[in-house]
This record gives structure tokens, C-alpha cells and sequence, in this order.
């Protein structure tokens, strides 16, 4: 049984392995994502019973292949050793859930949504770009914390400040928030600040300052990761360019000194050497 | 008859390398851009005919100038083997439509405008511009591809959950797609947050995570070209500026090696040199 | 005496550098921006009186720690001499005004808020971020004289011109300043536009001139820093990786020389030495 | 006569050149600002008469301070050489025009409002600022040239489909350009787009083409600039520090080359030359 169980484990490595086998995945991810925007449409009344069936024909498709990969593994846990698996995983026990059933309905719907992003651990380049965005995200973390801090001294000020003037957008420190992110991305700032001008003639200068604060903390953060990644690059060209020089000149001055050896041993047989010869080489290393 | 055919190629091929001819056809595409936009005035009515005859002039003299530089090639394929050159010939060729046909007439006016690009062909600064441009697009292929499946997940999202809200901006998921850009460029983007917060008084999270993911990956993005640019023109400067040094230390290191060559010819004939030669030599390379 | 002050202060001293001190310190800063969050919202009526218990003890702890990190000190003016020390004392001191006191209740509500900033001088991170980017204000300094005249000059020429089409937005000096912040950030910049294009046609001149001026002397400043930063960085980068190539070029040149003085003496032992030996060796520096 | 005119430009001339000279300029032109600002307060009433004196004083003492230049000059050509020199001389005759002359009070008011670009010439740290923005400027002109011939493309277009839709916004190619200056700053530009839908459903492709093309194109510059920048820092850079290395290397190479001719001079002697010296030296250069 074991040999046969080995035979079947080679024939769905062979097909995981093979070109076709991915492009018919990436196919139907595609064919599925289109499912989901189609019934979007309102006029899809008569195409229903015929969606429902390209549904189930799609999860069905997606397990197979997902027990395929599965038992193309030596052991169970070598799959879900890898991050993009657990992930692959998930989205599809997570759709097993019935679209035609009332009352989860609308959960189905949503987590058939991210079937759509099996196309990123699909591709193997959008997989590279997804880890060069993880990677990124830490050097961003102080930044934001800072952020974070700014936004929140100024949404209690204005909430202690602004509350008498607009409930709706200064009531209290979460909706304060949000009103300072909706300031940040300009959107009808000026409208929140000539709201809050007429009872408080000053309040400009809670609307300017906190403006310059983000734009010049965003700037500098920007800058800083600029400089940051570039600094990486160039250090590690640096060392690669560096590397066939330095050798260059190791291999140099080893020659150097190997021609000093001769001509130690030649003045010795010509008898010109100085008795102080250790004077002479103090500098040598 | 050859003969002639060759004369008559060499006149027109001196006539298409003169500077006036160059500046004269450049003079006529800005004619033709003027003729287009004052054609856009509604007071033109009495000048009408005279705005038909000029266009019939810039018409017959671009397919004229087409002709010239046709003529100009030794064989036809020439002319089209050059990307600029088929460009031209197709705006030319679709301008031949005429004005005053009152079907085709808002095609004939719109084909017409496209003769403006015809200024990009001629000026050589503005062809190396857009070959700048055109080669840039490649390395914003995956991240546009990436950008394009979270736009998809987020509109098909924002179709199930906010399409009762407003359907003129969640209806489909196609109009998702443009309500979301419209986010993206943060145009108006709260009315439409407290819209659907009436309803879903959670739903601010749907927007919030949407600017964070798209504003982040543009970011990344542009990062990323910055650095791709850059990396490329510093390696090149690298070779360019690291070949002289790595020229000079490689002759330097063979001086060394020829001194050695030198001293073992002495050595030898002086008589100090020590049996195991091939011992000493173990380092050469 | 002064032995028992020595054993208390070096108790104080382990106190402070303890991490679950530092600890601490933060838990009670955040729960603190907790409690001030917590306050914005109206139904917090019947949490009032623990709120208020809450906010004293808040304060005590406050001011033990300082008196203990003061304590820790050699000299009370070694506490004095570190900025954020006098940062930290002073946002103490200040939310000593007790909260119910109904005259003083906005100002003591206000300075408490600030209290969150103590988060920036615990954690290290946020103050080296801190330093980062005070230390990236002076390079701005000229470009904000030069950005400040921009602004100045086109709001006394929209004061002249503009103010009898809309007072609340062009009625002097300082209202056009902020109307020109509102149009550099592309705030309905277009509604004051057409207001004004309705008297005055050619103001769209106006507008457009000075976001073009802002717009390209922003995108300089942008410019001119990343460079600034790279430069500085890269300079140090290249003393950094330089030295050591340079040093083992100056090593083997002293190799070099040594050899020669060798060479010099073999040739005074074998007599082939020529005369004129000073002249050989003009070149030597 | 020559004599004393000499003490007097050689009096001027120190004047110029005093630090208290420069310091007293600086103040007048921030004072004239003041006063500018001063005249858009409605509220100026009764110290109308006051403003106007003070005018007059400015007045005045730009027109001495500038007379007071032109004498500390050796010839009144050498005064007109510089370009600042000119800028200051154009605004402070500008001013002589009478602010209580009713016909040009207006033109008089706008041009004291530029004596504030006086500060400009008068700090230097500014005058090195322009500099540099000037010359930024042809980096950016072919990139012009092609945002403008995209702006004129899709005016036409939009002055061709939607003139019927709205006259304010499309009604000829100028006011179109004007539209699209607004889309292409994202104000607003949703209204725009939605009401040219109701009647050309497919014309949000319009808005998104134009929207991707001039945001690539800006994008494309901006790189464009920090790498032109760049590489031109960076080259002077490695100049600079290139040089020292190189010299040392050049220096090494006489060195070892001044060895071999001493070696020769040694083997000759010892005659253990081999006859095909030349051979040995073929690789020398």
C-alpha cells in the first residue's frame, strides 16, 4: 500500500509541478472573479440558477486542487509549513459555505471575494512584490506611532474645543479622528474650519498647525524610507564592487612582499644586508 | 528612367533633410492645432468658409509632405519600418475624410485634433521624451496588476454591502470601480463615507483600510521606480568610472609579476636561489 | 546624614533604570490618554466621580515619578540640564490645577491632553524620530521666507482686487492668506475662482500663477532636501568605505619604497650604481 | 572736481558695503510690507493720512538708498550689469507714481506690492534660492511641451463632445483647458464627469485616460529631475574623490617602473640579461 500511496504522491507532484496545472488554476481564479462581479448586476435574475452551478463548479474545482497539493506532499505538515498554503487554505474551506442558504448568504458572498486574492499566491511575481510590501511596513511603524499621537492630542483638543459646534464631526474623540484623517486628505477642510471660525475666531491655528504637522511628518517618513532602502542598496553594491579591488590589491602587495623575500635572500648570498635587518621591517605589518 | 526615378529620390531626400522643410511642417502642425481650437468658438460662424479652405490647404500639404518623405526612401518598407513614420501616415491618411459630410463630420473634426500628436513625431526632444516614457510603463505592470485585484475585491465588497445605500455609486461592480477612484483621489470621498455609515455605522473601516492599501502600495510604488532608475544609472557609472582603476591596478600587478621574472633570472645567476622554487610560487594566482 | 541621602539616592537611581519602572511610566501615560478619550464622550455622566479619582491618581503618580527621577540625580541642576527632562516637569507641574474647579476647568482639561506627549520622551525610538526631525527644520527656514512673500504678495494683490466680490474670503491681508492655503491645497479652489472671474475674467491668471509658483517651489524644496540628506550620507558612506582602500594603497606604496632603498644598497655591493643618483629619484614625491 | 567726486563714491561705497546699511534696507522693505498690509484693514480710516505719509517716507528712502548704489558705483553701466541691480531700480521708479492720484491708485497700489520682492535681492541666502529655481526651469521644458499638447488634445475633444452638456465648463478649447487644469488638480472633477454621463455614458474613459496620462507624465518628471540631479552630484562627487586615489595608484606605478630600470641596470651588471630585452617590454603601456 505504501508503494502505491508513493506512485499516486509522484503523480500529483508531476501535476502540481506542471505548467498546465497552474495556468488552469490561475484561469479559473480569473473565471471566478468574474462570477463575483456579475452577479453584482441586478439584471442577472434569469442567469441565477446558471451562476449558482458555475459557483459550485468553482469551490469543487478549488478543493480538488487544493487536495491535489496536499497529496503531493511527503507529510501533511510540510504544506502547511508555508504561509501562502495556510493562506490558499483558508479562502477555500472558508467558501465551502453554501451560497443558497438565507442566512449566510451575504458571509458566503463575501469570503468567495477573497478567492480573488489566490491570484496573488498564484503569480509568483505578485508574491515577490506582496513581500517586499510586508518588509516595508516595520520602518513605517515609530512614524506612525508618532502619527498616531498627534492625531490623538488633537482630536481631544478638538473635541473639548469644537463639540458645542458640530456634534456630527467633533462629538468625541473616535469621530474627532476621523474628521482630522478627512482634514489630512484635504477633503472640504475648509468647511469644517470656517464652521468652527465663527464661534472660535482663532481656530484657523488648530487647522493650520495640525496641517503642516502631518504634511511635514509624511514628507520626512517619505524621505526616510527613501533613504533608508537606498542606503541598503548601495551598501550592498559597495561590497560587491568593492570585493573584486580590495582582492586586487591583497593580491598586490602580497606580490610586494614575496619580492622582498628574494631580495632578503639576495643580499644575504651578496653579503650586503645591514646587521640591524629587523629595524628595517618594523613597519611591516 | 532609373536614372531619373534616382534624381528625383535624391532632391526629395535633400528637401526632407533641410531644416526649413523641418520647421515649415512643424509651423503648419501648430496652424492646424490653432485652426482646431478656434474652431471651438461659437462666434467662428462668419469665418466658416474661410476656416474649411485652411483646412483643406493643411490637409493637402501634410499629404504632400507624406508623399516627400516617401519618396525619399529608396523602398517603400522602409519608410514603414520606423514607428513614427506609420504613425504619421495614419493621422495623415485619417484626416483625408472630409469636413463638410454631415455624418462623418465629428469623426473628421476628432481625427483631426490628433494631428497636434504630430508635433511629438517631429520634435526629436519630445520622440527621446516619450521613448522615456513608453519603456517606464513595464515596471508598473505588476503593481498595476496588483493594485487592479484590490480595487476589484474592494468594489465587489462595496457592491454587496452599500448598493441599497446608493446605487448610482455602489450599484455594480463597474461603478464601484470609479466610485472607489474617485475615493482614491480623495474627491469628496466623506460624503460618500457618511452616506453609507447611516446605514453601516461601522463602514468608515471599508474606506480607512482602502486609502491606507492604495495609498501605501502608490507609495511603494514610486519608491520602487526611484530606486529601479537609479540602481541602473549608478551601475552604469560604476563601470564607467571603476574600468580606468581596474585598468590601471591589473597593469600594475603585471609590473610587479615581470620584477619577479626579473629577480629569478638574477637570482639564478647569482646561485641563492633555493631548490623548491615551485613552493614559492604556490600564491601566484 | 549625608550617608543616608547617598543609600536613598542610589535607591532612586536602580528605581529609575529598572525597566518595569519605564514600564510602568508608559502603562500609566497610556492609561491616562485613555481616560482623556474617555471623557470626550457624554455618556460618561455616571463614571464621572471615577473618572475624576481616576485623573488625581493619574496626577500623583505623575509627580512621584519625577520626584523620584529627580532625587536620582547627584545635583538638582544635572535633572535641569536635559530637555526633555524640563519637558516632562513642566507637563507635571501644569496638570497639578485640580479638574473640578469650574473656572479653570477647560485650561486643566487642556493641559492634561498634553500629557500624552510624555509617551515621546519614555520611548527612545520617538526621540531619536523627535531629534530627526527638528534637526530638518532649518533646512526648510529659507524656503518658508521665500514660500511666506509668495503668499504675502498675492494676498495684498487679492486684497485690492478682490475684495468687493467676496469680503468673508479676500476682506484683508490675513483672510487672503488663508484663502491662498485653501487654494494650495486645491480646496474648492475653483468655486473662489469662478466667483471672482465673474467681475474679473482674467483672474484665473492669478490663480493659476500661484499654484504653479507654489506647486514648483514646493517640488524644489521636496528636491533639494532628499538631495541634501543623500549627499551628507553619501559622503560619510565614502570616507567610510574609502579609508580602507586608502590605507592599503599607502601600505603598499611604503612596501615599494622599502624595496627600492634595498635595490639601492645592492647596487652600492655590486658597483653598478651610476653617479648621478639624486637625479633618478626627482620623481620620488 | 574728479578728486572730490572720488571721496564721495569712495564715501558711498563704504556706505553700501556697511552691515547697519544692509540691516536698515531689510527693515524699510519688511516696514513697507507692513504698510501694504495695513491698507487692506477697512478699518484704517483715520490713520489714512498717517499710511500716506509713511508711504511717502518709504518712498523716499528706497528712491536715496538706491541713488546712494548707483554713486558707489565706479561707472553708471556697471550698475545695470547686474540683473538684481536692474529689478530694484525698475520697482522703486514703479513706485513714484502718487497713491493719492485717484486714476492710478490702483495700478500705484499694486506695484508698491512688489517692493516686497526687494527682500529677495537684499538676502542672500534668497538670491542663491531663485538661482536655483531658475535654473530648474529648462529641465522641466519639454515635459511642459507635452503637457500642454495633451491639455490641448483633450480640450478639443471636450469642447467637440461636451459643449452641449455645459457651456461654463466646455464651451470653447480655452475654457475646456481651464476644466481640465481643475480635473487634473482632482477639484471637484466627479461633478464634471457625471454630468457629462448622463449623456455620453462611456465618458469617465475620457476622465481616467486624462487623469492617468498627466498624473504618468508628472510622475515621470519629477523622477526625472531628482535623477538628473542626482547623477549630476554624484559625478562630481566621484571626481572629487577619485582623484586622490588615482594619483596614488599613478604614483605606485613610477614607483615600480623606476624599480625595473634600476633591476636592469643590475642584471647588465651581473650580465645575466637574456639578449631579447625588448621582448620582456612589449607590455609596458
Amino acid at each position: 500500500m505504501s508503494t502505491t500511496f508513493e506512485t499516486w504522491r509522484g503523480h500529483f507532484e508531476r501535476l502540481r509541478a506542471h505548467k498546465a496545472f497552474e495556468l488552469t488554476v490561475i484561469t479559473i481564479i480569473v473565471l471566478s472573479a468574474l462570477l463575483i462581479g456579475a452577479k453584482t448586476y441586478e439584471e442577472t435574475g434569469r442567469f441565477h440558477q446558471w451562476l449558482l452551478v458555475m459557483d459550485v463548479a468553482v469551490t469543487v474545482f478549488f478543493l480538488v486542487e487544493i487536495l491535489i497539493r496536499i497529496a503531493a506532499e511527503k507529510r501533511l505538515r510540510d504544506f502547511f509549513r508555508q504561509g501562502w498554503n495556510i493562506f490558499d487554505f483558508l479562502i477555500v474551506t472558508a467558501s465551502l459555505i453554501p451560497l443558497d442558504d438565507s442566512e449566510m448568504v451575504l458571509l458566503a458572498r463575501l469570503l468567495r471575494i477573497f478567492r480573488v486574492l489566490r491570484l496573488v499566491s498564484m503569480i509568483p511575481e505578485l508574491r515577490v512584490l506582496m513581500a517586499a510590501l510586508v518588509k516595508s511596513i516595520p520602518r513605517m511603524g515609530y512614524v506612525a506611532l508618532l502619527m498616531f499621537i498627534i492625531f490623538y492630542i488633537y482630536a481631544a483638543l478638538g473635541s473639548f474645543l469644537f463639540a458645542e459646534v458640530d456634534e456630527g464631526l467633533w462629538g468625541n474623540i473616535s469621530i474627532s479622528m476621523l474628521t482630522l484623517f478627512r482634514i489630512a486628505t484635504f477633503e472640504d477642510w475648509t468647511d469644517v474650519m470656517y464652521a468652527t471660525m465663527e464661534l472660535h475666531a482663532w481656530s484657523w491655528i488648530y487647522y493650520l498647525t495640525f496641517i503642516f504637522l502631518t504634511a511635514f511628518i509624511f514628507l520626512n517618513m517619505m524621505i526616510g524610507i527613501v533613504l533608508d532602502v537606498m542606503q541598503k542598496e548601495s551598501v550592498q553594491m559597495e561590497i560587491e564592487s568593492g570585493e573584486g579591488e580590495a582582492a586586487e590589491l591583497h593580491g598586490l602587495r602580497h606580490d610586494v612582499r614575496s619580492l622582498r623575500d628574494q631580495l632578503d635572500r639576495m643580499e644575504v648570498a651578496l653579503g650586503t644586508r645591514p646587521g640591524a635587518a629587523g629595524v628595517d621591517r618594523r613597519d611591516e605589518d
